[in-house]
């Protein structure tokens, strides 16, 4: 369906090597050339297969991030990582927020299908909506590489950290510590990390021997920050309120810390509370926070790697899997 | 220069009305078509010129936002303010960072010039390295906004806030809570928005009749997070150290708190800290933090309301400027 090399060269009656040439963005070919060769490429919707082509494919020398949000400091360090490499590569990075909405990532992805970017780095929206679009995307032939927020039946290339044996340590930590009626604060019913997350709280109630309690089961999924504010004050206003909370992510956290001001209720003493968090004044928090801290920096930059070899080395890395291990810190929080 | 319509239409053997359609996206044109007819403008480099132009210019439907970073809670919450306005107008919106680099700063407007977007809001590098870049951006016609960080002799609409009055209502509330020997902890010399928080600093210490010990403005613009850490440490180990901090930007307020906790110095007992952040957590800080705190989702929302106003209207905002108030917000760390 594509036109070939040939026939690009065959349109403007240049020689095929020069043709190859300015797709690889050689320095022996003019910027005219390039230039002329690229809308050819366009013109035709040729668009070089990462995987089966033996093109180095530099086209726009922009990879993009598409993410939810930087408010989150897991977010901001992963760009830095992303960033640390792309940098090398003299390629720009551009980032994208969909701000949790599917929306938003559907009609993001639409319009890098287009030859915007040369590569997708994602970590994805929660909500219903399915992986079609993201499917769409990988199958014009953008190489893409999922980081944290997967889909598993995606085929792309995937780096995340050991969600469910943090999720499980954070849980047996609170429960050494003294916690007997554990709460879990989500923001998503539907995210694979939050899932697992949830998966190895409950797996440490089984191994040892408490009981789950579903209501201490908090999801703090309202786009109203007040609504949250009140599932989260209703909780610890329960006469069997949590001794334990495992917030995971940051801003679940950072939730309960408010809460617990609102209500006069003491960390540790009334309650001890840990954070999936990568803060970096989790330290200067009144008191300093526990936390399990994934290293973001380390994930945005293996990521961004696998991308580039892909770029570069033309190797099908869609069955890649990395996993790096995440940290638990140990503060005031929970002593 | 350029090529006109007319040129466009000859060349492609089609109406001047349906060049001027294709260039308007108006829906009655094929996808092709406009295809064709923006290839032929871009080959020729025609760039219709905003301001004088008749057309309406909405090419790529996207806008650059291009800022230092996102660490900052400060520009994530600009960030959304502009994704506000921009969402409504089904534009994308996509983030570039500078990491106060202007090397970067370059590279990135140079690759904005050749119509990846169709405008520009923009936070300044900190840094030598001139205006040339911006200037060549906006000689483009690429519509510009400053919002924040601005270079006051570059033509473009600028959204501010007050930061020489604030500077100098944030020294006053130390001085009036009693601190009488202040430091002023900055990231940069040359920043405007630095120099005018500064001024009023250095204000507020005429009006109230105290001295300035020049060794205790101390500018933490080391790569090395661990320089400016015992920057600020030789600073509060000072046989008369300050009393009284302004923290100018969000990271040197924190740095302050680090190195509080690891002198054992009290916070406010000790010293008073006052700081320019946007931290959504600042009230969760040992102690709670006092802020000026900037307007930035309103920031970000004016910025871009100028922006798609020159867009779309096609008038000539160039000298627009937009200034905001910040809010001084009294907590624990100045009583």
């Amino acid at each position: 369906m594509n036109v070939t090399i040939k026939k690009i060269a065959d349109e403007l009656q240049i020689a095929v090597s020069t043709v190859s040439k300015a797709l690889r963005d050689s320095y022996e070919i003019s910027a005219e050339t390039k230039q002329k060769v690229l809308e050819c490429a366009k013109r035709h919707d040729y668009t070089p297969n990462p995987y089966a082509s033996s093109l180095k494919r530099r086209i726009t020398a922009n990879i993009a991030v598409v993410l939810p949000e930087v408010a989150d400091s897991f977010f901001s360090a992963a760009i830095n990582g992303i960033e640390s490499v792309a940098y090398e590569k003299k390629y720009h990075v551009v980032v994208y927020l969909t701000h949790d909405r599917k929306d938003r990532e559907h009609s993001i992805l639409h319009d890098l299908r287009s030859g915007r970017v040369d590569g997708v780095l994602m970590s994805v929206a929660d909500g219903p909506g399915g992986s079609e679009h993201i499917n769409d995307l990988a199958n014009k032939g953008v190489p893409l590489v999922f980081f944290d927020r997967i889909i598993e039946d995606v085929r792309a290339a995937k780096v995340v950290t050991d969600d469910y044996d943090s999720g499980f340590k954070a849980t047996e930590h609170l429960i050494k510590k003294g916690s007997t009626r554990l709460s879990f604060l989500s923001i998503s019913k539907s995210l694979t990390i939050l899932d697992l997350r949830l998966r190895g709280f409950l797996k440490a109630h089984e191994v040892y021997g408490l009981p789950v309690n579903k209501e201490m089961i908090v999801h703090c999924d309202d786009n109203d920050e007040a609504n949250n504010f009140e599932r989260v004050k209703k909780l610890l206003e329960l006469k069997d309120r949590p001794n334990g909370i495992v917030g995971s992510v940051e801003k679940v956290t950072t939730l309960a810390y408010s809460v617990c001001r609102d209500l006069k209720l003491k960390i540790p003493e009334d309650v001890r509370i840990l954070g999936f968090a990568h803060l970096q004044i989790a330290a200067l928090l009144d008191p300093p926070l526990t936390t399990v801290t994934q290293p973001a920096f380390e994930m945005g930059k293996a990521a961004a790697t696998i991308l580039f070899k892909t770029l570069e080395k033309k190797i099908d890395s869609r069955s890649e899997r990395l996993v790096l291990q995440s940290e638990l810190i140990e503060r005031a929080s929970t002593r």
